[in-house]
C-alpha cells in the first residue's frame, strides 16, 4: 500500500461533474490554475521553461470501482475501466495534460483542465515538447 | 492522504537502478511485461484495441524526497524536481509511455519499460494513437 498526500489543489471552472465535458472528442480549453503548496514550491524552479505538463490528481470524491465500465460516448457497450477514463478505478488516480501559460509564484496558470474544482494534485511532470494529443483525447471512450 | 494499493507488477530486465538507461535522450527500446493482479483482469478487457499504455507506477524503492533534483544530464545545474524524473519526490509516483505488443491473458508485453523489475503499477490508461515522444523523452532532464 502506498500512502500519498496532495502537493496542492487545482482552481477550475467546474463546480459539479455533469459540467465538464466528457467523452472522446470532447474539447477541453478551460483555464484553471495549480495552486501547489508553499512547502513544495521550491520544487517548480525550472517549470517556467516547459510548455506542458502532466499532472497527476486523485479522484477525491469517487467511491468505488468497477471494473467494467460505461462511457460516455460508448453507453451500449461495456468497457474494461482500463480502457476508460472511469474515475471508479481500483486506484482513483487520474492523469491530465495541461499547456502551462506562466507560473505565478506557487501558482501555475494552465489551460486545458479538466478537474473539479478543488481536486487535489499528486504530482507533475513537464513536458518539453508540443503535446500533439490532449490529455482528454489520450483514452478511448 | 490517499492509499493506494498494486493492481499489479511490472517484469523488466533491470534488476538495479544503474542498468536504466538515464536522461535526456535515453531510448528505452526494452521489452517487459505488466501482470496483472488476477482480480483485476477484467479491467483490461478491449485493452488490446490500442497501441500504447500510460503506465502510472510507484517508485516503491525511494525513500525520502527532494525539492531540488540533480539530474544525470546536467548535474552541474540543480532542477526543481517537477522539472526532472527524480525518484525522490513528494509522492513518489512515476509515469512511463509504454508500446502494447500483446496481450495474453492477466499479462500485456509492452516496449519501453524503465522500470526496476518487480515494480508495483498504480493504473493504466489507455492510448488510442500512436505517441511521437517517449516516456523518457518526455520529462526534461
Amino acid at each position: 500500500m502506498f500512502t500519498f498526500r496532495p502537493i496542492g489543489y487545482v482552481h477550475t471552472p467546474y463546480k459539479e461533474t455533469s459540467s465538464i465535458p466528457r467523452g472522446l472528442g470532447a474539447k477541453h480549453e478551460a483555464e484553471g490554475e495549480l495552486e501547489i503548496l508553499r512547502a513544495f514550491e521550491p520544487g517548480l524552479a525550472d517549470i517556467e521553461g516547459f510548455s506542458h505538463l502532466f499532472v497527476i490528481w486523485a479522484f477525491d470524491r469517487a467511491e468505488g470501482y468497477d471494473l467494467i465500465a460505461h462511457p460516455p460516448t460508448d453507453e451500449k457497450r461495456p468497457h474494461g475501466v482500463f480502457s476508460t477514463r472511469s474515475p471508479r478505478r481500483p486506484n482513483p488516480i487520474a492523469l491530465t495534460v495541461v499547456e502551462l501559460l506562466r507560473r505565478e509564484g506557487n501558482s501555475l496558470h494552465v489551460r486545458g483542465v479538466d478537474m473539479l474544482d478543488g481536486t487535489p494534485i499528486l504530482d507533475i511532470n513537464s513536458l518539453r515538447k508540443k503535446v500533439p494529443i490532449s490529455a482528454t483525447q489520450s483514452a478511448a471512450v
